[in-house]
């Protein structure tokens, strides 16, 4: 009992500062994600951090516990918003073959403007605790899993797609939409060129939606 | 000159040991392969090394200089034998769709026995000095974007192939590929299952040349 009312306090007091906190916390958040972009690496140092946000890198511990709590809030950011957006899509009164286009559309979106968003998503699950990896297969990666199975079952019976398997096809979108991370470093490095412009990113956008909808509908 | 002899006499010298030295060196290679895969992780540590591969450490600097020199070379190895195969293959008298089948169903085994092929290969590019990321252009990313335009060329001007950006089609096959590395990553940690088993490694290759194959093929 009295646990719960210390927690209850410190909500309140957290709620009071809720302006503050939220856009420090948001600041730092922001931070490490155009660390991850622009660096090509999901690896972040907090003087770095510090640097970039221009706050003192202790927030991170009065934020987010550690390093990896800040690293886990920020794959929490920009998962949730991936995992909405295809349950909705899912969800509406729409073609399949409609639904599977925007989704595609979208992944290759997110994906360019995450481009460290698999990587640090593989990087949780490997290096947190199980139960942690857990959680994040249950808030993340099960309900995409559902939604695709869900989309596939609703072309295939409908008799537009193809009988493929759903979790093979999640893993060749979002294998393909991976690609910008790479394709940022091989442009800088090997071939000087500064980054991925939005005309490449709308050609591979395209790309992507004519290779599978062609793989997946029924000739 | 004297460089020259110096240099020469060295290499006779690393000749005459070459089956100790051949076979040490290979260990070294072997194990870090080894601990790649099964970590998950391309992050080499030296006494892991050592251990694993039941040789002193102290060879990786007499081998490969450092560590990077150590992963430059695994690279190598594995790398090698990718675009040695993609080479020889666009340049047999075959149908550009056979072709290409048969390089789908190498590359998903390229990837199921190297997983970390394309993090190792990025983590170069990124961290060794510029002169160095550039010869990895050239000796590994150039020769295959040649052989995927040729490829593709071909395939469009018999009207069997539909005028895709191969380099578009490059980053679809080998980031849908490269999805072994998360695979293994999320099976592990977060549905406890140890491995990717060859019937799930068979299926996937069914399951990406079926896709590409349908996404590519003019209708």
């Amino acid at each position: 009992m009295v646990g719960k009312v210390t927690k209850l306090k410190a909500s309140n007091k957290a709620k009071a500062n809720d302006a503050d906190n939220g856009s420090a916390r948001d600041q730092l958040l922001e931070a490490a994600g155009q660390i991850m972009r622009e660096g090509d690496t999901i690896n972040l140092s907090l003087s770095e951090l510090s640097m970039r946000s221009g706050l003192n890198s202790a927030l991170v511990k009065y934020y987010f516990g550690n390093k990896q709590g800040l690293m886990l809030a920020l794959l929490e950011r920009d998962m949730r918003f991936a995992v909405e957006e295809i349950t909705d899509l899912v969800g509406r009164d729409m073609s399949p073959e409609k639904k599977l286009r925007y989704h595609l559309a979208g992944v290759i979106d997110t994906y360019y403007r995450y481009p460290y968003l698999n990587r640090l998503l593989m990087r949780m699950i490997r290096d947190c605790p199980p139960t942690d990896a857990a959680n994040i297969a249950d808030q993340y990666l099960k309900p995409i899993s559902r939604a695709y199975a869900k989309l596939v079952k609703e072309g295939v019976s409908q008799g537009v797609f193809r009988d493929v398997d759903p979790q093979n096809l999640y893993f060749s979108i979002t294998g393909s939409a991976d690609r910008f991370f790479n394709a940022r470093l091989v442009l800088r490095h090997c071939y000087d060129i500064d980054d991925v412009t939005e005309k490449m990113r709308d050609d591979y956008r395209q790309h992507t939606i004519d290779l599978i909808m062609a793989g997946i509908l029924v000739r």
